[in-house]
């Protein structure tokens, strides 16, 4: 069987976004793989206001604005890695439905992904993780985070 | 970062388990990882039947039988990855619950386990996969198994 070829990392910036980062880096390595970086800005326009008839000065948002802060992160967190050379994608929706219609479209042969435990706090966040297992076409790595502050497995990436 | 050293191969004899193990062992090789297999029979003895005092013919279940079977297998399975002289446990009770045991026993950095999607008889069926994330101590990489009989995915690899 031959490794993976093209890895797909969700990247979302939380404090333990690095490790998954670091940990997708090493999988390229060791299976001579391209990485793809993905940033899905969760923002969905609530129902009520779309409405094309309707503008509101209350719900006015830049969504070019917001991918190109999202680019900005994504160029950041990929020098960090040491990998700014890489694909970087920077999109707005829903992160489970992204992350798995971009795997098919890259596509990929695996997705690195953080997945936070199902205790505490990360429960109630729910993961994307468990939901992007459902329907990814492809494997997927879930980086096991912390589950107090994520502090543990920073120091030790 | 440096890449996982210890890895568990969670072993269930579908048809597709073949998929899982060659790329455990593909993981392990590009990791310079130790293989462990481990095959849960799924097998608890039913509450009703939980009684030392009322021995019954019907219930009578040689778990000593059922170990010993669970041994030959895994061995054969080892033997056709041709990892036949790496660790094999064989344990009874709830896949679940003991793999995720076992990872913290050994202890595991990896588990390696196959991963159905959610539709059609895979949904009934449930996931262990889905189930493992949630309580592995380590990272998981969960094996797209085709949702057809995974004749695709046995053909490919």
């Amino acid at each position: 069987m031959s490794g993976y070829t093209r890895i797909l990392v969700a990247v979302d910036f939380s404090p333990a976004a690095e490790i998954v980062g670091r940990r997708a880096v090493e999988m390229a390595r060791r299976h001579d793989a391209v990485l793809h970086l993905v940033h899905v800005v969760d923002y969905l326009m609530p129902l009520g206001f779309a409405d094309d008839f309707t503008p509101s000065p209350a719900v006015m948002v830049d969504e070019e604005a917001l991918l190109e802060q999202g680019r900005k992160s994504l160029h950041r967190y990929a020098e960090k890695l040491g990998c700014a050379d890489v694909s970087q994608s920077v999109v707005l929706g829903a992160p489970k439905q992204e992350i798995v219609r971009l795997a098919r479209e890259i596509p990929c042969d695996l997705i690195v992904i953080g997945s936070h435990g199902r205790h505490g706090l990360a429960r109630l966040l729910g993961s994307t993780a468990r939901a992007v297992l459902n329907d990814a076409p492809c494997d997927v790595l879930a980086v096991r985070i912390g589950e107090e502050g994520e502090t543990d497995k920073i120091k030790r990436g």
